[in-house]
């Protein structure tokens, strides 16, 4: 009877983690969201020499605070899940023990909470808790217009990256060590900047033919920007389409997560798990 | 009867300040605007030091000119609008204010005259003026191809953000305050920067390492501006079809502003307010 | 009987200058091209100091055989016509004359010869020479969809107009004049600098609020770069289909011009001129 | 008897370095691509100083060992193919060649092995060698949409160009010398740099006259880049719908290439090549 009542407490705990369907769910979700928040404000506040000086100790303590909590939260997430090593090994389970851990180690060496900078990764929990929003369909359709012309995009920059590789050392040919070209690695790391039209000015051409061959190089680039953005122009107008005129009607998801595989993306009143076949619960 | 005379004057009032349907309205637009542009320019000429320095006298009196039109203007849009305190607090009336009165306060303290900067929010108005023209189809179309776009961008910006936020703390940690990546959120700020292909320079990485990743970072930044002009592109060009092939014809607006509760977009023809039920006049 | 052969010797050489149907009428264009190539890389060279110093003799001497063999043209170009006005006046007649007359006036008066560099307008014959080949259709097609997309266009850059100004006037308040932000002005520019991310480095903020605000600055331009691309876009798809789909055969053109009031663009087999009448020969 | 053994020995040589088909050619191609990435690493590492003082010996006998290496594939190319000549003065016969020998010019003259970069070209290798994967069809669409773009994209081109000539003049008789505007040829370097918002800020205008051109020149430039893109996005549109709607199914092609003229992209069971009728082998 002990261990139904235990099975309830964990499974109330895990839907309130792991889901966003219920109130409490919610509350979580937006609690975590700021936490992750005031955790990264926290880094970036400790890295400006000036402020750290003054208010040392409140930083010290408030990071003190979110480490507990974010300890909390993994302890609970390992917990209330059956398969505990499949959330330890789970890209999210990696990246909030790495943003955890640094503090502690803290204790032991100095300066290893650089690391605590892993925490910016947590705020990717941001696109789950979103999902729920309307930006959920939003989301959907960009990652899959990105993922339709992954393949056009990869041989695209390559191309771009052999184009940088010629025209740097011809550069460096050119304009010789007192341009800034010391070597190749940088002239092509200076075409680079040029190319992508950035142009930080840290390094520019200063002969006559080497202004020549980078004019020649900022229009190149001006004209091949227009690649990348007609190839994911396309997809998406062509994924729009098909959004639109839908053959299948597009079935409900919720935000339930299987207890067992931790498997997301349910459609609405589905009883077991299209992964695993564990029962869900509600 | 005199009560009836009142009531015209204000209503006619009323048409040329708010209306351009008529000549007087369409002359009063169009020296407001005159208006507008000058104070803008008074405020940018005060601002350069030796141009103030020689005519500072006749810059003051042109700003107290310009500072009495626009109170006039103020005042009367007041007395002949039906609820005052719609206008006074929509967002056209905070502004109309906000722009007027620093000339008044600086009399008391001094300085505050920049917020007559402000005055450039009331270019805001030439939208509505020009409306008149060919250009209100442009606009149109442009506002609801951004607003449609809204969801995807927001999510994409967001995204885009959360990648800066990364990297930056990356480049902290690579480059060192050496190089100028004196804490994070300056790193991130430099982050932006070089994502965003502005790239001013002021920071740029001196490491090797550093300098492939920034490497990285611009190829990523170059590759990803598609993204946001795919979205717009797809947008437009579905709403420009819809916008071709309607099913209902576009109904033909004029620029009648109701009296009592300021709204607009009437259709031509039309003889009562279609949100208060206000009789309209022409 | 003279009288005639004057009118064919000045009809022939009228077919030369102005047309490129006949084999004498291409060679002239290709000529007059490479004639003014040669002027525009002439007013290059004698801009380096350095190179201007040692072939100063040999630059002269060049200069005056160009000058006079624009002036030829020129007078030709008048004989010819039939309303030498027409031509005095249109636009090529203007940019033809400024071209060829600062050489003189630099007898009189010294340093005069930069007008010389308006020979670079001269540069835009070749699209009129060009269109002989098979740009002409993608010329065409471009500048269709520039003319169709321009009132969009206007309203989009007059509002990044008026975002760079009040943007511009935020950041001379944040970051005074020890950043380079002198004045309202500089400020703006700056502002136009960076929205459109091209970003000198010449002036860029120091103060972390106005680091935080030329963040956003560069992520709105960002996102909004996306929007003349998806209007010109549209534009273009929606011309390229019209192309591809026409109900009337697109009329084949000529060369031909009217020696009487210069129209261009006459069908091929037309016998007369559209614009005035005037018979057309070949 | 000997005779056909040789030939078979050099048909198999052939199929091994000029196709990817067979087990044995994927591994040589594989091979290659490994040693064509390592020489060029080579040539980088060589050109930074620092590196180059410490490990000069080791530098020095890899570029040796590589050297060997692509001197034994030449003579191996060489030799394996029918018509030798056709090969030697080919594009990519030619890259290796000139890819090979600087390293033996440099044991009679000093210095020439900056010549070796120009092994980076070989790297264009990688598209023939990709093409077995499903990159194929991406990189075709990719060539395709740019060769149906190259026209309109040479134009806009073209008038960008002359736009530089004319904005460079400009800009050089407003700002002198004093701002880095030393010659028009500098200048139209400066107009490029702007007008393709790379802005690298070693030149940029400071009299208010000057900087009021330049924003023009760059609100231009952000406006005309919409025009390439709008042109690349629209034809690769057309192109991706003839893709999807195709009348003939695509022909599947295999990496085959012909012994005698060394055309490619033979179709899955030719026996004969489609360009000299040499008999084909698997």
């Amino acid at each position: 009877m002990s261990d139904t009542k235990t099975q309830n407490w964990r499974s109330k705990l895990h839907d309130i983690i792991y889901e966003a369907d219920t109130r409490a769910g919610k509350a979580f979700d937006v609690i975590l969201l700021i936490a992750i928040i005031a955790s990264i404000i926290l880094v970036m506040l400790e890295s400006i020499k000036s402020f750290d000086e003054k208010y040392h100790t409140f930083l010290n303590i408030s990071e003190w605070v979110i480490t507990i909590l974010f300890s909390v939260e993994y302890i609970t997430r390992i917990i209330t899940v059956k398969k505990p090593f499949k959330y330890i090994f789970s890209f999210y389970g990696i990246i909030d023990l790495l943003s955890t851990i640094p503090k502690y180690i803290s204790l032991l060496f100095g300066g290893v909470h650089a690391l605590a900078a892993l925490r910016a990764l947590r705020l990717l929990r941001v696109f789950r808790i979103l999902k729920l929003a309307r930006y959920l369909g939003a989301s959907n359709l960009l990652v899959s217009a990105l993922k339709a012309s992954r393949a056009k995009i990869s041989v695209f920059l390559f191309a771009v990256l052999i184009l940088c590789i010629i025209c740097g050392t011809v550069m460096y040919l050119i304009e010789g060590e007192e341009s800034g070209f010391t070597s190749i690695p940088v002239s092509v790391y200076w075409c680079i900047v040029t190319l992508t039209t950035v142009g930080f000015g840290d390094i520019a051409p200063v002969t006559p033919l080497g202004q020549f061959i980078a004019a020649l190089i900022m229009i190149l680039g001006y004209g091949i920007i227009a690649v990348p953005t007609g190839i994911v122009s396309a997809e998406y107008t062509a994924l729009g389409k098909k959004d639109k005129n839908p053959q299948i009607p597009p079935i409900p998801l919720n935000s339930q997560s299987c207890e067992n595989c931790l498997a997301e993306d349910h459609r609405d009143g589905a009883e077991y798990c299209y992964n695993c076949g564990e029962k869900l619960h509600f």
